[in-house]
């Protein structure tokens, strides 16, 4: 028996080369755990660019990305506990996985071999590719849907599913806290976030940018201290200091300059993706027995624990709110770093 | 006033082409914390070959390399208390720091900006560069001297004080032990030294070797399993599985297909250190929350430790005795990995 499905006005892209455009998809009928939820809100991720012009080779056409998700329940499965229409919800990278093996039993479902990207994936229910948040709604399984705390600007915690878990959850991961002194390479959509929760956590946050007109915003954001990072000067003086790096940049850049920055035993978590491998010097690690890490996004436990923290401690993304078709200028305006610091989608401008 | 020295034979290289010949050089008179030494064997480490060649550009002529020395206590300073004449004795890679840097005060020496090495650096006393182990003698103060248990092989006691602690160290501190599968990169003196610890601790050992002929001394070793690197197929069936991997290549070798190897969370440590950067793809780090690390040798409290645990468990290197005037050819052998699995020489011959 096919599904029960529904149509929604949503936002595509019909191959590599087509701007993204109005179209309509099919999302399932809530089933027993389901969470149907009207989108108000979705951030535009530089993932979501990638993967509307295939720039990671899996991309299904049409494509519909967005997971940077929040927004009102509207319909819940006879069997979901945590929801009711009415209240507010928010969805991620992640929609599903098998929650049985054992990087789901450990919180870490984004490690799962079956998780289920919000968009890039399949659905099992309709057999078609997941579509992201791009449109009026989505139906996700109640264990991907998060609760949004009520203080916040909502337009403003979009963001925070994927920018905000992909920053804290490695800093959490490592300990930042009181008495570190904490790197944040590169200040833009997950840097400028990575600076208030480095803030929030306690540490000494210095913020490594190219731009010296980065700097005054830097310190609006919580930097105590900005390094231009193409000032070898200033550099050197920082040299064998940090604690922990955090590098949110995609661009290609010099790698073991910023190992060079890490004292004995520091860490430098990549969080950014730069396409070309990246020239490790052996010597970078060995002398000061130090780490170049990665980390993805986080588990939904840890994304809930890091809403709960902006709820507490009034954290929100600095957003700059677009309608709907203004979404292929965002991407060419993402495309040269102009954007303070995420663009947000008015999603009542689908309707 | 000059200082009060002593002269003893060694072997020494005059440049970066010559061969090692005969030579005195000179040695402290012990003072007040100052421990004489007879060199009764010392092992013969990469690095000496890359310092007698000049290969790391630091060197200071005439050379005398050697840092895993182990001999008999002839003469000891008067505030010296955990060595008298006659006791065994053991001297490393590091014979001075000035113990007082954060660095010293945690027991990593090997990291103190005031670290004196074995050979390479500067004797602050006879305002010479230090000389190794190539020699009949050295004074060493008693914090860089170790103890060394009475009931192993001395001669293959020797190269636990470089080869040993290289090994050991990285293994401790990633906490290596019982249900986890650890993986040992390139069987040479390392590589055997870190299969024997990781069966100590309880590990699951697996080695990688691109030498199918290594497979049974592997196993003689300790280790449980042994893949061929070359052969993509048991590659392939290992990949995602280990939890820790200790890579002992100095040789270019692909970084990439060992962190493919690593499980969510797994470590790969460098103690080999190949001359090019290592091409890191961002992605083998951040699927998976993955990290590559380096080390370095180990502090003396952990070196006295390692020592003792090798006493406990029996664990000495395997080696191959050679006389001093063979230590020419025991080069050109080394560089073809020609070697089961450390040559030590005999410092007899040298009388």
């Amino acid at each position: 028996m096919k599904p029960v499905a529904h149509k929604v006005k949503a936002y595509s892209a019909a191959s590599a080369t087509s701007p993204l455009a109005p179209a309509t998809i099919p999302r399932r009928e809530p089933t027993d755990l389901d969470v149907q939820i009207e989108i108000l809100y979705c951030g535009v991720c530089h993932s979501d660019l990638h993967y509307a012009r295939n720039e990671w080779h899996f991309t299904q056409y049409p494509a519909v990305p967005g997971h940077e998700i929040v927004g009102r329940v509207t319909k819940v499965g006879p069997k979901v506990t945590k929801f009711k229409p009415g209240d507010l919800a928010g969805v991620g990278c992640l929609v599903d996985a098998d929650l049985s093996c054992p990087y789901c039993r450990k919180g870490l479902e984004q490690f799962s071999p079956s998780m289920v990207m919000t968009y890039g994936s399949m659905d099992q229910h309709l057999n078609l590719p997941t579509y992201g948040g791009y449109s009026e709604g989505i139906v996700v399984t109640e264990h991907f849907v998060l609760r949004i705390p009520e203080n916040l600007e909502l337009a403003a915690v979009a963001p925070l599913l994927c920018a905000g878990i992909t920053t804290y959850s490695p800093l959490r991961h490592w300990k930042v806290g009181p008495g570190q002194k904490v790197g944040i390479v590169g200040l833009g959509g997950l840097g400028h976030m990575a600076v208030k929760f480095a803030r929030a956590f306690g540490a000494q946050v210095v913020v490594f940018t190219t731009s010296p007109n980065k700097t005054e915003d830097a310190l609006r954001l919580g930097a105590h201290e900005v390094i231009v990072s193409k000032n070898a000067d200033e550099m050197a003086q920082h040299a064998g200091t940090f604690d922990f790096i955090l590098d949110c940049v995609s661009a290609d850049h010099d790698i073991n300059a910023y190992l060079n920055m890490l004292t004995v035993d520091g860490n430098l978590t990549l969080v950014g993706a730069p396409e070309k491998p990246l020239p490790v010097a052996p010597m970078s690690l060995i002398f000061g027995r130090k780490s170049l890490s990665g980390s993805l996004i986080g588990g939904l436990a840890e994304t809930q624990e890091m809403l709960d923290f902006c709820g507490q401690h009034g954290i929100t993304s600095d957003i700059e709110m677009i309608r709907m078709d203004q979404i292929n200028e965002a991407y060419e305006r993402m495309l040269k770093s102009d954007v303070k610091y995420r663009f947000v989608i008015d999603m009542a401008s689908l309707k």
